[in-house]
């Protein structure tokens, strides 16, 4: 067996230890004589992995006690109308900050569940490569939150300072926080948001559950017409099993917040993030053939597009990675050009192979 | 390791062989290198996986041309809700036909979105043991569909018929029937059916994955306020791509595809489903100490809820029960008692280690 490094934005790699115990566990956990797929979630085993990665996932972002952690389903797309539909109620519209096509594509969904207004917007003057100061972020009066999105995915941009509002003067306006692709990556001050949210297929497991982490006092506000199903309240207070959850993907979200632990917790695995975004984007800034087009301070530590200056060796480029088991390198349809997206998962090795295989190819071919 | 017998109503057991294939699979797919829940969605690896889902469910269940099959996320529960929300502005309001508590809590979800009429109820009469007569059924002059129930999970009641509404000069009514408990365990002719739903961890895989089977001419006509991750036109048009699918729950859906044709398709299962449920039927019905409370013609084949006439022997029987290594025979909360869910998995030793259990407990305790 040879194991690819896998560049995918997601879903992406995990940890192969991880995968190698939920290999061993298949088809008996623990000596229950179960697998964890055929369990009643209302049965001990399973309940008993739920509670545990609930408090691991607390124990990793130190989340305040005044927080819900909510394990959903509907990705961070269903997301994108499940956020409006529990809080816009709560004040006179929302405002959305623009800085990639993740967060304009909410900033579309929500407008079917009352006024939307995008209060900052990167794209027609800097194409989704900047971050907008907080201080221009134009707050309306009475919005029910600000929506924003940290790390933009599929442009690589990702937010140098955490989005405390109270420096502006309005932090009782609840942050929305879209971190689907860099949860888990840093420590972050979960008490200065209102909701944080994550599609799991990138930086905590398998696709098909959604990490949601709400403070309480948003909680019990949602639309009549939100399905119960999506309704943080009802969700909450049934232990994210008012419907059967996705207790699969939660099992190995379980696994990877135990290896997390297990590395040191964020502060260390930000470490080796740095230092392997670091590698790549040294490699890039000292190429001819490369190139990075986001504002330096603005880029993205997990998710790292680049373009080769002549297109035209796009294919070559990517048939040799793919010889060098280097797969999912080639960069959104809507961005062109290579992505490579390096994860938790993503050990300092497989960015090691990268670059090597950039350097020889910019010798060779470049 | 020892293997139990699970007779969980859901997630259940899953076929050995599938659990074997998916632990082999884990780090590397096919020789590919990457396990299944590490591949990008949009890669050709998950999309063969994926599309080879589809093909499979459309061929084990005769699926008619005009229909089109498509995995969603939020379970039956959030079914309850997306239903009326893609299809109750066709018509004015829609019929419920309540035989158990799925059904019950299904017409309740759906007057968030429009007016409901329960147009046949075995709650008060009957306490939820039968099914009405097709002719009992009170339809309302233009409803955008009647909802159905045909298995229900918790009371064990099972339509001895498929609800064809030509039968009664309504043909031109779209028929919903949550099928999440019976999918799959007999041939059905999916064309007496406007829409077919199932959350996949009772009979076709791991929690996290529904199942929709939707005629084209209802899709299309959603409600403005629902959303998109959640509106069968997105979803259809996305090839149920539109979001990230639950890829490994899909994956695993798959397998159980392939279980079921190598056994030789639904013919074949349904006669085992057949002698399975009689064997047990049979234990209940000959027995001075279990009874099963439902109309003979309306047991369901898969949920087999039996209760002990000295109910002071309960604790008694299941803790003997969990010696033999039968796991989760207890009835649900809201009808007290046993239950033994015999989905396809669950092989005939299986339910012939259940009765034997069952006879040896009533001869030394009974």
């Amino acid at each position: 067996m040879t194991r690819v490094w896998n560049f995918s934005a997601g879903p992406g790699a995990l940890p192969e230890s991880v995968l190698r115990r939920a290999a061993v566990d298949m088809l008996d956990w623990q000596g229950c004589g179960m697998g964890v797929m055929e369990m009643s979630h209302r049965g001990k085993e399973y309940m008993s992995i739920h509670a545990q990665a609930l408090a691991d996932v607390r124990e990793l972002l130190a989340v305040p006690d005044n927080y819900k952690v909510l394990f959903m389903q509907g990705g961070a797309i269903g997301e994108n109308a499940i956020i409006p539909l529990n809080l816009i109620g709560r004040g006179d519209g929302a405002d959305y900050v623009v800085t990639g096509s993740w967060s304009k594509k909410s900033e579309k969904e929500a407008r079917k569940y009352g006024k939307t207004r995008i209060v900052a917007n990167t794209e027609s003057e800097a194409g989704f490569t900047t971050v907008p100061a907080l201080a221009d972020w134009q707050l309306s009066d009475n919005p029910a939150y600000v929506f924003t999105c940290p790390n933009e995915t599929v442009v690589g941009v990702e937010y140098p300072f955490e989005p405390d509002l109270a420096q502006v003067g309005q932090g009782d306006v609840p942050v929305v926080a879209d971190l689907s692709s860099s949860i888990l990556s840093r420590p972050i001050d979960v008490s200065k948001y209102g909701l944080i949210f994550a599609g799991a297929q990138k930086n905590i497991g398998p696709a098909g559950v959604t990490l949601v982490i709400v403070r309480e006092d948003l909680i019990g506000h949602a639309l009549d017409i939100c399905p119960s199903a999506f309704d943080y309240k009802t969700v909450a207070d049934n232990d994210s099993m008012y419907n059967t959850p996705p207790t699969y993907p939660i099992y190995i979200s379980g696994l990877v917040f135990q290896w997390l632990k297990a590395q040191g917790g964020l502060a260390a695995i930000e470490r080796m993030n740095v230092a392997k975004a670091e590698l790549l984007y040294r490699c890039i800034d000292g190429s001819a053939l490369y190139e990075n087009r986001v504002d330096k301070a603005c880029r993205s530590r997990m998710n790292v597009p680049f373009f080769l200056k002549d297109e035209a060796l796009n294919d070559a480029f990517l048939a040799g990675a793919k010889e060098a088991d280097l797969v999912q390198i080639k960069g959104h349809k809507s961005v062109g050009g290579m992505r490579a997206s390096i994860y938790n998962a993503m050990p300092l090795a497989g960015v090691q192979a990268l670059v090597d295989y950039m350097v020889e190819f910019e010798r060779s071919r470049g």
